[in-house]
């Protein structure tokens, strides 16, 4: 009788999972491959491109000021305290962006989601490098896109491949890419970027994902050739730089017009109250950001120098992190990395051969810790 | 010259406008209608249902514990925790859940919005009773999805209408209501879902949002029919009886199949530290659910008496609002609220007739207040 029961059952979920749209079903998840938070505090992360100095101490005295107000309120749909301080940043770093040119998300992830959910659909492709952040992938994919991938030029990103691929696919496109590039932490000069959008058709949208652009310098954000291109789309987060990846805030900036089309679909309350002024606070916190930039540096001089000692090959890094290629022994060092309590991303979740790996540079005391590791590792 | 470049622009602005999905270009706004967070601290707000009580104060101290922890860590993706804080505070509650039972969201929104993006597409229907919560709506039409309303008898849901609907309707479809009603505040009880469910073709999604159930009894929630009906998904919110609107925190808890397919779209890191942590917390404070259901009833009660005492016509409340006719003078007498700080919800947002207004019970004072006013206007 039970037995009937439950077969019973399970016929009824069957029913109901053919209902699920086919391009759902056929879709893998994201492997975050991150160690869980209370094992962080007892290990050294350097595997999710985190701040490890920490986060604004200014962002976390607004989100504790703001918690004897009281969470029983919505929070400001419209989010116009957080978008007007946003403008006056970029105003300061000599950007002139609008209030109507912000998109603000759960992390940079939903805001990528909602500008795939305004223009692709089962009819369109998404171009973007191989090998690429593997997010764009999922989120392209639940909504039935096909993905067409560019190849690299020694891991670098190939404008001119991804031209070649535009000029071969028909339909609906739209193009991707992360500069700094995740994962290999190279980076594209904005004149390059400025002539790939002059050549392409202006109906494509062009999505440069800025999650790491603090690192290369603000001031090389392609942000300012929104004015003359409005199929492109940047993508910032405050997650890196701001030291804020548990917050969850995310921003693009784009043409007036199609973030009216973006602000429709958005969940009306898609950041919370928290959010909002722990991103206000932490944008007035220069001091925090400029140190942050300067470890970063200090870390990437250390790295480069202690790497090349070690006969370690590596790609010049833009961003916080270093790819790197550990040849044959990279499981094996992965693995004793692991024991020492380190841990390092390994790149074959991303596509790539066995040998790479994306390491976060960390605070002084973090590299120094992982260098004497190398070295014991090696043997040297 | 300028004129030119500014024409030239414009028309690149047209190319991009071109690209994106009709269903998008053709959608409305969700019209909040909330006054911002700033104003509602000057005004009594009772057009939102908060709760007025404010937000658990374990909540906002785990908030506060945290972040003495930094957010520069990224949250945990899986959110385990926050799964089996859910878990026993259900089995406490009579309900056998399973973490593999729950999918959490940015606020309800967000689950409703993940659920639909897998059941709904261009060849698919939202079928909901006529006048339904306006996001149901965007959400479905951002989907590409029709909408097909079923009538209501005397304003409350009426399941054999849905039926109805439901077999004229060839094609995917996929059935949501919110129980009790927003905005009418009636409430199905179990019995009849139960039978309506054993019905319809088990392939169909049914959702019943159940955001202010803790207000009808949290025992008449309909959770443990998905045992019997892998087809049901049922929505809950940490906004309205835990206070925390402000954090967006939402949830579904739907057979482990269904759930497995929506974690695929989920952004993997769609709830923050401070929403995890702050809804753990509040799931432990029992005590200040019991006080807000409480308060609830008793404005409930005292409101019932005094409407009935000034012959206005409303509907027996399941939820913490009531849905109430003022007649012809409704407009004069939102106006007349709103100029001495009371904001009430008129429904013509919702489609109703321009005489219904939802009113958010509130504290003894407030009630008290309207109550005045309402006399003052009235005469009486």
């Amino acid at each position: 009788m039970n037995q009937l029961c439950l077969k019973k059952s399970r016929g009824k979920v069957m029913e109901i999972l053919k209902s699920i749209k086919e391009e759902i079903v056929n879709l893998d998840y994201y492997k975050a491959g991150k160690i869980s938070e209370a094992k962080a505090r007892r290990k050294i992360k350097l595997s999710s491109n985190e701040n490890l100095l920490g986060s604004s101490n200014l962002a976390i005295k607004g989100i504790k000021k703001f918690l004897s107000r009281k969470l029983n309120i919505y929070p400001d749909s419209k989010m116009t305290e957080l978008k007007k301080a946003l403008v006056n940043f970029f105003k300061k770093h000599n950007f002139d962006i609008k209030i109507e040119n912000i998109l603000f998300g759960d992390g940079s992830g939903e805001v990528i989601n909602i500008i795939f959910s305004i223009f692709l659909g089962e009819d369109s492709c998404l171009i973007l490098p191989e090998k690429s952040f593997i997010l764009y992938y999922i989120h392209a994919r639940s909504k039935g896109a096909k993905i067409i991938e560019a190849q690299r030029k020694n891991f670098e990103i190939d404008i001119d491949k991804i031209i070649e691929v535009l000029n071969k696919t028909k339909g609906k496109k739209v193009i991707i890419f992360s500069n700094p590039d995740n994962p290999t932490s190279t980076f594209i000069k904005k004149g390059i970027i400025k002539e790939f959008l002059s050549k392409i058709d202006p109906s494509i949208p062009v999505i440069v994902d800025e999650a790491y652009i603090h690192f290369a310098g603000l001031e090389n954000s392609v942000i300012d050739l929104i004015k003359d291109f409005p199929n492109l789309i940047v993508i910032q987060t405050f997650s890196k730089a701001y030291g804020l990846a548990g917050l969850r805030v995310g921003y693009g900036i784009m043409n007036e017009k199609i973030c009216e089309q973006a602000e429709k679909i958005r969940l009306p309350f898609n950041l919370g109250s928290l959010q909002q002024v722990g991103a206000i606070f932490a944008l007035k916190d220069e001091k925090f950001l400029k140190k942050t930039i300067d470890y970063v540096s200090e870390g990437k001089n250390y790295l480069r120098k202690e790497f090349n000692k070690m006969g370690i090959k590596f790609l010049e890094p833009f961003a916080n992190f270093f790819f790197v290629d550990f040849g044959e022994k990279t499981v094996d060092l992965i693995n004793f990395l692991n024991s020492v309590g380190i841990s390092i991303r390994h790149l074959v979740d991303f596509g790539y051969p066995e040998n790479f790996v994306r390491i976060t540079i960390g605070l002084p005391r973090h590299n120094k810790l992982l260098v004497s590791k190398l070295r014991e590792f090696y043997g040297k």
